[in-house]
């Protein structure tokens, strides 16, 4: 292997194709080689970037050594999948080589019988580490920690820790630095490996150890994330209401958080699921789409009521059948760009009592500039197309309505769901076309039903 | 201060309400005190919470020894707006104390006056630096690598390594090894800080060092978030093409990466730039709206003028008029779904040509039988609603034909703009409705005007 040959350069797509057309050549021992050499975090993204037939192949070559990393990169469904099919010795093997914060996200998915031979056959020191990680939320900072820290007490020398360090051999993954606690196992600070390596041996840990923020263990996993984004730490220490240390949180959770989170607010808007498996069976894929798609029936005939209301009108002027879309569709562009910087805002927390007017005002206002500006173009376009005055104005006179109306149910609707604790991110898109739908088109068809005849 | 307060929780909601209420009673020095504690993540987050006036106030009150940070964690826009105030000699200072590649994204940014005048009275090591990093493409390695690398060579012992460390005292943050080069300066590989703290002072850098993969300096940046992601790496090595060590990349890149990338799928699809300011003001903002307007509604009049085809038919046949925002509503929804799932997955690297085939069966098989499912359902509520068996069956095949179409273009029309080097997460949506809007028209007017006249 030339020195070139080592970078890195696009590798995850050389190696998914790689990985197709070994499979095609049925060269399962070449296979073996490069997954024995690959991250688990790749052979995930190639497991999950397979038909499920070819997954559960390449699966049953995934190295022993891997295969419980591996499964914790995996994202729920594709994980179930797999994990379902393993003789359960096996999987206990596997499951008490995972992090016990990877085992607790894995087990809560499992079908209960699953669980349960799992949970029975664990080690008892392993299952009182999973009960403890179990005992707190999903989605908090309890949930994520875990429980491989390595502490050192504050009124030690570093001589000490130096001796302690030298037994370890190997320190955990991330492990920027070492829990300082006292006698009684409270948290008092982090020292850091590079104060250990630059400073004189008979230095008191609690002379050099930084007083930084510890994480409560019941801390949302969004904060979390926030936290590390803005500090400088590759690890922190999880401590309880008293402050007792409980474990630690490594900056590679924080960016499965993003990732996740990312996943969700693009999917989540669409009903999707970003757990989903992309190589789902068609049934169960179909099922989960299937309910999307009768919540947007709902008020796909709730617009096409309204319509309805109008019939007599749009059968004496057809114009405006041809039109209206026009209208609807001007509303439903300019409110999402509303909602989507608003559910933004309320992600990153940058929306609040003292700012929310002046948004308010902001959107309104740029609502109103944009529906004079593009109703003019409209009311021109339909008064070339149709040479009829009254039915310019009015369409003119109806996107005006609907942009200021898009823009304040844009901002609007994702702060009313957070009040009501429902997640913006999924529900708030389909609202919001419902009312642009239905403002657009009332008030366009109103406005012809009172003035054109 | 209790050890309780010393915990996180939430902070970062508290600190923005705090600072508009200290604003309002202009108690200035409580917010300068308030600041002086801040992490420059959050004094960026709290300035980009504000509007225009209030936010140069507090960017006033910023203490020097944080500004250089807190302007690399703002977002373009509002870094923009801030900094052309600044006086020159201030800039320049606030200059040399930020990371290269953090000052490369900056300069790039600002008007070529500012950019001429930071650049002549930088000094000559840090404009060299800056050179270098200007020289790669933005959105690659080279450009986010910093420059502040700790080396070592291979042949000598870690009692050297260490007495070196000694010299440094500080170490830069997300140091969790040192860089080992030979005597030319070509990368070897890293050492790691926990193995110089846990192995003998006479053993050899090169016996201990781990050869991990580096980094090319032209790799795209998406790769080294996904690196990152795979491997447990804090920091790693970037290399020109011979292999010679040029800098580091750090993991706090990698969220970086991950939350532009984030955001850049999320408002792209909406026409809307990740890095425009929340809080801009209404002008500017609405001229970036009013482009995406202006692009959506031509395709809102390719629609209209599908309609308009059938304008005869619609005048005779009220009813289709009702129902004809259903057919294309519903081809939107199902479209959507497919379109994001794929964008995902080619965003990720997990659709290639040893899947593409399956993906589109799957994707289609699922479009024909959400069809067909909610072709029934419709069918029977447009008779319940118009009593005409000849509308029933004429929407319920529209309805089939367009879910397939829809999955179809969800699938495709990524694919072929990723062909074309168009991003797919901006133009995706806007063609795909057009295509199911347009689908949806045509073939539910168009079989009603073959059927029904």
């Amino acid at each position: 292997m030339t020195e070139l040959e080592n970078t890195l350069d696009e590798f995850p797509k050389l190696t998914l194709d790689q990985a197709f057309v070994l499979l095609e050549q049925q060269d399962y021992s070449q296979l073996q080689l490069l997954f024995e050499q690959a991250l688990p975090g790749q052979l995930a993204d190639i497991l999950e970037a397979m038909p499920p037939k070819e997954r559960k192949k390449l699966w049953d070559l995934v190295p022993e050594a891997q295969g419980a990393e591996t499964l914790t990169f995996l994202n729920d469904e594709v994980r179930n999948s797999l994990v379902v099919e393993m003789p359960t010795e096996n999987l206990v093997a596997t499951a008490e080589q995972m992090d016990v914060n990877d085992l607790a996200d894995m087990i809560e998915e499992l079908p209960g019988h699953i669980r349960q031979s799992i949970e029975e056959n664990l080690s008892d020191e392993i299952r009182e580490c999973l009960e403890t990680s179990l005992s707190f939320e999903e989605g908090t900072a309890g949930r994520l920690m875990s429980l491989d820290v390595i502490t050192v007490r504050n009124d030690v020398t570093l001589e000490v820790v130096l001796r302690y360090l030298k037994l370890h051999k190997d320190l955990p993954d991330y492990t920027d630095g070492l829990m300082v606690i006292d006698r009684e196992g409270f948290y008092q600070g982090k020292i850091l490996l590079n104060k250990v390596l630059t400073h004189d041996q008979d230095t008191l840990v609690k002379d050099v150890m930084t007083q930084n923020q510890a994480i409560l263990a019941t801390t949302d996993e969004r904060n979390v994330a926030l936290f590390f984004e803005q500090s400088h730490f590759v690890s922190a220490a999880v401590v309880d209401e008293n402050n007792l240390l409980l474990g630690r949180i490594t900056m590679d959770d924080v960016i499965h958080i993003l990732r996740a989170e990312s996943d969700h607010a693009l999917m989540g808007r669409e009903g999707l699921n970003e757990e989903e498996d992309l190589f789902a069976p068609v049934i169960s894929s179909t099922k989960r789409r299937t309910v999307w798609l009768g919540i947007n029936l709902v008020t796909a005939f709730l617009a096409a009521w309204v319509i309805g209301l109008y019939a007599d009108t749009l059968e004496k002027i057809v114009a405006l059948a041809v039109l209206m879309p026009v209208v609807a569709s001007m509303g439903g562009i300019a409110g999402s760009q509303t909602l989507t910087l608003t559910i933004r805002g309320l992600a990153l927390d940058q929306i609040t009592s003292g700012n929310r007017s002046w948004l308010v005002r902001k959107e309104i206002m740029i609502g109103f500039i944009n529906g004079l500006l593009w109703a003019l173009v409209v009311a021109l376009i339909a008064w070339l197309w149709f040479q009829d005055a009254g039915i310019s104005l009015i369409i003119g006179a109806a996107i005006v309505i609907n942009l200021i109306a898009a823009a304040a149910s844009g901002i609007a609707i994702p702060l009313i769901l957070q009040r009501l604790n429902i997640d913006p991110a999924l529900s708030g898109a389909v609202i919001l076309t419902t009312v642009t739908d239905v403002v657009g088109f009332m008030s366009f068809l109103g406005l012809a039903t009172y003035f054109l005849l």
